[in-house]
């Protein structure tokens, strides 16, 4: 074909560093999967008899989603102290696509903690935008440092930038813990004093561990001026379903962004597939037996996320506690010197060593726009629960799900990993 | 919510207009809808059950599809002449979202037919692209004229434009037509002459009539530099679950541009739902079942849309013959004397005219890249098959549709309009 010669785009890492993991087992390799940030649950059966009788629902419909399934999801936030209008939602396929319509939409320059989810950066790319990356501060990820924040922003305005959007992950993606109501108390005075959008990646919110600190959304604080993004791909463990949503501000400036946002989905993806919309308009409302679904799930996850902490810091790495979500996000700093003997440098070295070595696949910090030298990487601890759905299930309905033998097992293979890792 | 005033963006006007409709409807108007291209037929039952089968399949999995439906659909392409890898294939929510991600990785201006689809501008404009419309010949819609596509292009080249991708769409929305092979040839060898890809849409290309030409893809003449885009929205009815799929070119330079789109993919929608690849894997081996059905519904689409091209000849319009998809777009230039008698003067009067006057709800010209003042609107005649799923039924069924009871009132009824539409 035709065209200048140009170097392929890359696919988003996680999803690249998930198929070859996948090809790595399907030629018999054992692999301890670390590296891909998906719940490996089975679906919730009434969510399947919900898809299925969704099935009639063929035509188009409206591009924002059917009534029913957007006022399930002003309900499901209204149950969460935001009064919501059916109006001030939209229902699409991931919460991606709405993140890079919102980018496409909203002109000016966005600021990420760092680290953060890998698709941010690039889809600010996608849009025009220059991303700055800001550091989370050492308690908690998910959130830009407030005083490193205003910072950065003022020194990028000085530099000619455009300042508008400040994206945060409560719980976070890729460090497994949930900023505390202070902290994104500080984030949202410096947004409204630096005139910023807030963006907030909420779609961990129902995957919060005993640990947690309570949650508070920058919709309670600053609701004129933040966006709220969540999906059903992680807390019910539908990756592959494709359910995300997004709640805008009430009030003409939320609308217009809204009916903006409606407009890009109009010309990308139409609309939300309608069987999903069903699924949808069921999870959103919670009845009780998803409600004790998602606590079960919840346990499990903060049970084997608890684990596989304790792991890394006998193995002699620094890692906050998680608190919400599934990951944990180690730092081999402390044992530098250690590992520089074994040829590991930086964050690439050591994801490289741990899957050569010890069959552990994790993904380097620097894929979340951590610093490349920095000897970070995510752990994604739900891809543990099991091979099967058997095994999936029994982890699911586990008061102690780190008795199981195949839990057990990864765990023993995990702690052999790391303690090889930093052996003298 | 602070920031710049700034007039909201609208949504896809086809998908305004049927919202509008829909709400007119409910109020209890008595609208005869032809301003929406959807098929309005029943889901074919063995898609629902894959569908419902496909439920288990809640990983994200492989970005561009599973192994098994890139291959169903290389298959399908196979069948028509096209052999194809399944690394050369890409499944996505919607033909829409694939588009999108060509005109973000392709850099360039596109030249479109004008009229075309109403999305393929406002995306080029998303990718910060120009589009030039470039008239359609007199025997047919969907691909430019192809002296007048020689003509702009260098035009374009001349004041400083990219020339770079074409767009043809074979059958065409809006006007319900083939181009026949000679056509296509001319088009080719201008986008050859002139370096551009060519983007072919054949989303209807399993709507064939018995007046259709025989079908020639661009993907035969040239394709080392044709992308084929298509889905299942129109031909199996299925708008409202988002299949598409995109075939990009042999060798080196088709693999980057396959490899990019998937990148966009990753970060844009991650995948297709897992249990619309089921559905999509099942449709696109086309087992005899599925044929028939194709065949029976390709005879209903062709017969009402004849039909109403009958009627709005006698009424006075020119319009070309439908040969495939479900469209007629006539001109009533000839009878715009008459017509400024009652205050229609362009597209937008006339689309006003015939809601308010006769309940007849049709889109204009010039909502697809149409001159405004032309007297010409697409009717989507696929929204005549019934109001309930019984009539649907009957109307696939039925060897003479037309002499339907609801058929058949639907039709007295756009006479009726149209009659009194250029009666003096």
């Amino acid at each position: 074909m035709p065209g200048g010669a140009r170097a392929a785009r890359r696919i988003s890492p996680n999803l690249a560093l998930d198929q070859l993991v996948a090809e790595r087992q399907a030629r018999g390799e054992r692999i301890t999967h670390l590296g891909f940030g998906e719940s490996r649950l089975p679906v919730f059966p009434p969510l399947a008899e919900r898809l299925a009788a969704g099935a009639s629902r063929n035509a188009y419909g409206p591009v924002a989603g059917d009534p029913g399934v957007r006022a399930a999801v002003a309900g499901y936030f209204a149950r969460r102290g935001l009064e919501t209008d059916p109006a001030q939602v939209i229902v699409a396929p991931g919460s991606k696509a709405l993140l890079l319509a919102l980018q496409l939409v909203e002109p000016g320059d966005v600021f990420l903690p760092a680290p953060c989810w890998v698709t941010y950066q690039p889809q600010a790319t996608l849009a025009g935008k220059r991303a700055f990356g800001v550091p989370v501060p050492a308690h908690c990820g998910g959130v830009p440092e407030p005083g490193a924040l205003r910072t950065a922003v003022r020194a990028a305005r000085a530099a000619g930038h455009h300042p508008r959007l400040v994206v945060l992950t409560l719980p976070d993606n890729p460090t497994g813990t949930l900023a505390p109501p202070r902290t994104v108390r500080e984030v949202c005075a410096v947004a409204e004093e630096e005139d910023l959008l807030v963006v907030s990646d909420e779609i961990y919110r129902d995957i919060l561990h005993e640990s947690a600190p309570p949650f508070l959304s920058p919709a309670e604080v600053v609701p004129e001026r933040t966006i709220v993004v969540t999906g059903l791909s992680k807390s019910l463990a539908l990756g592959g379903w494709r359910i995300g949503v997004a709640r805008f501000p009430a009030g003409p400036a939320g609308e217009r962004l809204c009916a903006d946002v409606a407009s890009v989905a109009s010309e990308v993806w139409s609309t939300l597939a309608g069987p999903m919309q069903a699924v949808a308009e069921y999870a959103f409302a919670e009845p009780p037996e998803l409600l004790e679904r998602l606590r079960r799930d919840a346990h499990l996850h903060g049970a084997v996320a608890g684990a596989v902490h304790d792991i890394v810091i006998a193995a002699g790495a620094e890692c906050r506690q998680p608190t919400g979500g599934f990951y944990v996000y180690p730092d081999f700093g402390p044992v530098r010197d250690r590992l520089a003997g074994k040829g590991i440098v930086d964050g690439e070295s050591l994801q490289r060593h741990l899957i050569e070595e010890s069959g552990i696949a994790v993904l380097a910090g620097v894929h979340f726009g951590d610093a490349p030298d920095a000897l970070r990487f995510r752990a994604a601890t739900s891809m543990l629960y099991g091979r099967t759905r058997d095994e999936q299930r029994a982890a699911q309905e586990a008061e102690k799900p780190l008795e199981l033998p195949h839990i057990a097992d990864s765990l023993a293979a995990i702690r052999r990993g790391f303690t090889a890792l930093t052996a003298g």
